[in-house]
């Protein structure tokens, strides 16, 4: 099947095939300029409306990664613990204020989110979702792991980390070299045929 | 900064920095095989207790296709007619049943879901649209565009394609070679400076 796409399969092989969640990580750290190149690249993914929700906080101090730790479950904390760096990402609640600026061909877009939080919250969470993907394939276009987790406790977050409530918490992850030895298994992935339909 | 990334500059061109979202298709069709190997391909991007909530149903048909089209905004509208193909990209809120199978490390996986609605719900969206990013990636790594849209009646859209309530609408995407004369110029994108901060 592979042949039928057009990205080399050494490229297939670091985004997808090969790639691995990381649970452990070697001691090796990941600088600033390596997630500058991360989001550099992979700022060009589309948005609805353009309009680009995903902010991330790097916890690089260890300040900063025990605020966060009290909030991981605990499985999660021992991840955490092991990784050289830690990612908090979380959406903008307001993103409609720079869509003027953003989107600019739809002129009435800010308004349409401005007065109906129940849409921007989904928008967001949706779009924000969605980079965070985009930020996990170029963590691995960097030649490093990612190890994203949902295990926390989102308001504890928001409150410790967003307390006026302009960001949101969606994803943990961390991100390093990994430790290969003792990988578990890949998980099952459900078929072709159990996800694609034709109508 | 490219020079931080493993990832070869052509495989950088064709997922972020020289992929666009296309609003306009030539007429060159886009068959099931190729899905196929779209899918093949992403279905290893990562979900939280490997949940895979994503679903595809793919609208070929005349039919299934002026059945989509009532539901979208008028703008979106002229967008999927031009398109080839277009995939409706939905969620599987029972995601939770198959966890026994797909996450078996953790047998309390799907009761901590079938519990609680509201937490699954938010969690078929996340991880829905992280799976949606991996294949918007995915149709690019085929050399095709997508051409992802929100504009569209969700509840309409539910009530005609998935009755039941077993699946629900995240995305709409069209999907085929672009037709690249009359590009639009590419909307700004935010600065590494206005997005990442470190603590």
């Amino acid at each position: 099947m592979e042949s039928r796409l057009v990205l080399d399969a050494s490229a297939q092989d670091l985004l997808f095939r090969r790639a691995r969640t990381a649970d452990r990580f070697t001691g090796e750290p990941v600088d600033d300029e390596a997630i500058r190149a991360v989001y550099d690249l992979v700022r060009y993914g589309p948005t609805a409306f353009n309009q680009q929700p995903l902010r991330i906080l790097l916890l690089r101090s260890p300040e900063s990664r025990r605020r966060l730790a009290v909030h991981l479950s605990r499985s999660n904390r021992e991840k955490a613990r092991r990784a050289p760096l830690t990612a908090l990402l979380a959406v903008d609640n307001e993103f409609h204020r720079r869509l003027p600026e953003l989107f600019p061909q739809f002129p009435g877009a800010a308004d349409l989110y401005a007065g109906n939080s129940a849409l921007r919250e989904r928008s967001a969470l949706l779009n924000g979702a969605l980079q965070a993907a985009y930020f996990i394939i170029g963590i691995r276009a960097a030649g490093l792991s990612a190890g994203p987790m949902s295990g926390f406790d989102e308001d504890g977050v928001n409150r410790e980390f967003f307390p006026t409530g302009d960001l949101s918490a969606l994803f943990v992850v961390n991100i390093g070299r990994p430790e290969t030895s003792g990988e578990r298994p890949r998980g099952p992935r459900l078929s072709h045929s159990e996800v694609c339909s034709t109508l």
